[in-house]
């Protein structure tokens, strides 16, 4: 049985502390956050302990491992709090905005030999776990090019976008991981082109939201990947990976398999899952349950904080070639 | 080169003009009607001469086939004309709607070794060959059931309804001739409803608009066919095919490919081609020069007037079928 | 709260009570079944009770329902038990093999004012929940045709089928029920074709493993169902409604949306999900849902013991369409 | 009636000298290739005449017009011969390799007031013309992003490959003619990648065979292609629009709509049509109905010379851009 503390009760943290709550094998203890009330709420619906103080979680001896959920700036100190209390730490992306802090807190979990997996939940959704194993086996020969659609269905709100990190660091993050998941050999160059085709007035904050990047490995493998702020028929999730014997896709979900037929269109199919809480449904509880067997098992953590600091390498790479119009080394 | 004189500037008859005329080893010589000014028209169109005179065309030595898309009642008058003739003939189905008087027809068509070929156009689709072919290789194994959707855009008029001999002997026909060719094996028994839910005054002619029949072979093999004279969605012609080892099924044809996504629906495909002249322009190609081939090489009819006869057959017994409730055996 | 005690600990007895088990606002109070060993495993799984002795539970004042899993001929024992000792009940289908037993079950269950729920589970897939409110909203206006296909994987042993009561009772009840579900109107008129492509042997006890029924309701809107015991692809569940305006249709799942490219196939998708604890995992779990808060809200069954007959009554007159080769009104 | 020569016997040249042959508005009068008995060949079975000398052919009053499908270095030299000799021009691409010496032929050509159509094929097919239609229409809104898909079934031999300028204007040059059509706005900016993942050694020739292109439009539309010589699952040609109102999509081709179903997998598709000639054949077709109406009609050419030029110029910086690893502006 995990006993499990979760940092941070907000959108993503409900997930985590719904996921924890109803895990068999796991003991949600506490939920914290500063914003008592939201803490409480959820406390209370899941039926344990709320706080707004850390460090008093963080001491307690039936907590083996936290979650962390909270605003991005306070990954990095809580992640390092938690190590230094002997926690195993599941970390919600990006690491941090700042890739020399991220470093520092890497050496800092690699010398005290702290446990950290970090939250990239689409590699665990049942597809992209089906795309690896595929890969895998061989079914596909050599990977070629790797294409990622990846577009919300509505932008967020400035006051998010202003702490975001810009699109690269905060929703394409999510991209450069899965290429590296999907790609299974790191990028050595990055070409990057943004605009700005919702927002104009992101310019403001010198941030975009129509972006392509195109990633290249040593060997020469490819990967394309496309963002949107916004997409009017909703959250628009695919992979596409085109190998030397053959092609893998995956889909978009919707809520059922129903087609619909009329004079105007024929096998129509439903709207999408609106938003990553119900897309990555799946994704987000066998996250979880990944992360709870390798803490209490002891093997390697399937994510880790280099993986996170990596994939903000990419982002940081991409800005850098969409704002000077060369690709970037790794 | 095959010299070929057409009966009937209908509908189909046109179908059949230009495929004879576009097929570059057959000479369309005359087109024959009654209404000399649809004759005209369409032998204007494709360069061949025009008559109102079937017997002056059959006496021409310069016609080797005749291709009849005359009424129904007409059919087994001019085939056995032009078998006496010394033409070979493919003629459109039904091959009458009195069955006595098509097996009275068949025998003299077999006493004359005459060669007919009935126009059963759905078995010539590429789709339909190639369930055919897949079946033949063993693909799916021993066939159990075959499943046959047949619905119409929209009914035809009453004064065509009322010479047509009903909805099995006009409409369904078509899909048991494909149940013959999908099975592989005669069917033994038929059981039939019958309902008007888009006319109810059908009742006045004895008529039905929507149908469905299931049949059986010596084997135990089954097959359902449903029918409608209006699908607001368009024709909707579908077949699978069910085995021990596996399933087989074809789709409906659209214009193009193209797919839509919009905030209502997903991945909504085109409305189908509206009717048989659109969905089955290929089938009625393929037939006319599967007919040519048969003719030339003087090699078996694929479809004979026997096909004919024993689609009409299991038409005659789903009426019977619908109006007594009892399964009729064939 | 919901204090449920489970009758059976099979298959099917596991599905609920897992379901009852991790459901937020239900007690599972205690597993009952004769053969104590299968009780007490799933008891200790799941952290409740176990017992060999129905009556003992029944008289328990800590339970509020019982759902019944238990093989078919102690459906009806059970549940009039049940009812007299006023708990609510959940029972598994079919009510009984025996259509009198039935029928005097339900005026005694009447009499009493029991509050008995059928558990028809693929009504409440979430595929069915859809088509039944895409149908209510007259999305595809009058309906005039239902196509259900339903074939099971595998065969079940002849040590089941001896006591099944024969497919149309033990399988094709499914589609009776889906049937009547869909249709929204009573069927009036069965004709069924039987056939053994499986197992010839099935002539000893009398049962079949491949049939065709056809309904038709007063207004002469018309249904098809086919089953097979064994299909080589997995568990083949389809519905197709076909409107006046319009035709809705689902799709089997899968286990994720994965499509494979290769020479030999193009958008190949996955093998379906194997059988109904799979592939109706959520609709059992809506099932049971819906079946707790009607039962806390006092509201009426969604689905009740006359339904359940009704399905009975469908099979009954299948059998006796497809010995006799007549339609039967039912 | 138009009267058509042909230069060109080969592969693409035999496509046109068909079509023109089975259009009915059109006189296919002769056909022009230096290595005579292709020519006699072709001429023989369309029964036109045959010729080795293409100046003879130019000055012949009976033509109207000439395709001209030889190989690349000829293009311009004979096109200017065709306008010189007053005929009108369909040309195949590209119009040259040498993009100096296309903006000649141009400026040549408008100084004339000469008539010519590049063969850019795609525009044409049947799915290309929906998408523009619908884009047209307004239905998905503003352009944000366009993704084309162009891999071809295995790579064309290494004698073909020394002569064809390399991968970007031979093969790409379709997609970048595509991004036009469906961008509707210039590209400004080019970046691309470039690898040999098929063929190492065509390091010696300073080709690639797999790419990776992004483009921007001033307005910040952006496109991406992929491209590669070898696809083991046949010829991929896939289009997506994506705009601020919703998505469009087409799909690739096959001989039919038949999906097959088995243990090891369901819903699979039959292989691609192979290569160009097969899933282009209506997309050529239209091409040359449509060059044949504007030359009759006098209307403006559809796609021009300049056309050609613009496509070769998106070739060149995208070799330029994949050499130096910089964005280059057009």
């Amino acid at each position: 049985m995990l006993r499990v503390a979760l940092f941070g009760a907000g959108r993503v943290g409900r997930i985590h502390a719904t996921n924890a709550a109803s895990n068999r094998q796991t003991d949600l203890v506490a939920i914290v956050d500063p914003f008592g009330s939201e803490a409480q709420d959820l406390a209370r619906e899941l039926g344990c302990a709320a706080s707004t103080d850390p460090e008093a979680v963080l001491a307690r001896a039936d907590v083996d491992a936290v979650v962390i959920a909270t605003p991005t700036n306070t990954h990095v100190t809580l992640m390092l709090a938690a190590v230094r209390a002997g926690k195993a730490v599941l970390c919600e992306k990006p690491i941090d905005l700042d890739i020399a802090k991220a470093d520092e807190a890497i050496a800092e979990i690699e010398r005290l030999g702290g446990r950290v997996m970090l939250a990239f939940n689409r590699r665990f959704d049942p597809a992209s776990q089906e795309l690896r194993r595929a890969i895998d086996t061989g079914e596909i020969g050599e990977i070629r090019q790797v294409i990622i659609t990846s577009r919300d269905p509505a932008p967020p709100p400035r006051v998010y976008l202003q702490h975001s990190g810009g699109i690269f660091r905060d929703m394409t993050i999510h991209d450069f991981d899965m290429a590296r998941f999907l790609l299974g050999e790191e990028p050595v160059e990055v070409m990057a082109t943004a605009s700005r085709l919702i927002d104009p007035d992101l310019a403001e904050i010198g941030d975009f939201d129509t972006v392509m990047v195109n990633l290249r490995t040593e060997f020469g493998r490819q990967c394309h990947i496309n963002c949107c702020r916004a997409a009017a028929y909703g959250y628009d999730q695919r992979f596409e990976v085109f190998g030397s014997a053959g092609m893998l896709m995956n889909d978009n979900l919707r809520p059922t398999t129903v087609r619909r037929w009329s004079g105007a269109a024929t096998d129509a199919r439903e709207p999408l899952l609106n938003f990553f809480f119900e897309r990555y449904t799946d994704a987000f509880r066998n996250e979880f349950e990944i992360f709870r067997t390798a803490v209490e098992a002891g093997t390697p953590m399937p994510v880790t904080a280099r993986d996170g600091r990596q994939a903000l390498r990419l982002a940081d790479c991409a800005l850098e070639s969409a704002l000077t119009g060369r690709a970037v080394r790794v």
